[in-house]
């Protein structure tokens, strides 16, 4: 599953370029930064409903949509201003010093 | 950068039975669902902020560091009704038809 | 303009009687909790746009019809869950010592 | 209870010219504007919760405090960026038609 971030961004860069009669991510493009952050705003907002309910029912499945589109959304939020995923991972392997991780095991053993 | 997720996942597990003086995402789930959505909600809007700056900038650094906190948080939530983000990315592969495309490539050739 | 809102209050609890498909007011109470809380969530994301756009351009138009946007879909919600707007305008009143000042001022003189 | 936005809002005006250190409002127009929306999309979030909770537990108090902290700060928003309050309200008055009601009865007298 790791690599999904990967394979995604490139069907969105591709998609970027696409018709907005065709293309759903061609069409958010088109429309322009504020809808795309609308619908960032939104699926944000569906996903706390829906951990709010999961906490309630115990059933996790539209959390699980939800988080998705959210992800998904801010994907195409870093595409629209030129940026990539890789910088957000970095970002977030920097922080947890996880991308060193291998290589200091390595040099401890 | 593809497995970032994956070893913060892992360090996320690890955390959640840390002590909540210790560890951040201790203290967070120690508070628990309504404190890590509110700050999920906190996160989504700091990001759309810095996209609406990034924007008229031309300089992405807040956007990466508030989608890195938005996508952390988003983690933890994930982790504290039991989740893994494993679902969500099978989810989005599911929904692009991106976990088979090295097999399907295999088969064409 | 003082009491639009207690009239806009009226109008509401009337039209939540009405049929969903001859009032928006009545739909929104017809499709639940949760879809009256994702329009407060998407009002809140597009007068915060507005709010950004109207500092950048000197124009407030669309931001008061977003913040009109954000308010009337939060008196749905109250209206939903059997609160009064009036409750709210008391918190307020009580925080900033607001409702006795004319009292006040009367004994003082 | 009809005027108490028109009360606040001049509590509000005058606030913005006090020092920072001795006024909340004042450190927040101190503070600028990514900081005021910061907290109008906070207090929506913990207002969504709040609504869940509510209709859980069938107790509206937390409701009732985060819906007046909505309110507040995007007073607060209105007034950073010069705008009143007074233009939302006639906002939703010229939707609904309330403004004229009492005129209109009137005429028809």
């Amino acid at each position: 599953m790791s690599d999904v971030l990967d394979r995604l961004a490139e069907v969105l860069e591709a998609r970027k370029q696409a018709s907005p009669d065709s293309s759903y991510v061609a069409s958010l493009h088109a429309k322009g930064l504020n809808k795309i952050l609308e619908k960032v705003g939104e699926e944000s907002v569906e996903t706390l409903l829906a951990a709010k309910d999961a906490a309630a029912s115990g059933d996790n499945s539209d959390l699980i949509y939800e988080t998705a589109d959210l992800w998904f959304h801010s994907l195409v939020m870093l595409s629209h201003l030129g940026e990539s995923h890789e910088a957000v991972l970095a970002e977030l392997a920097r922080r947890f010093d996880l991308s060193g991780l291998d290589e200091k095991a390595s040099r401890q053993s």
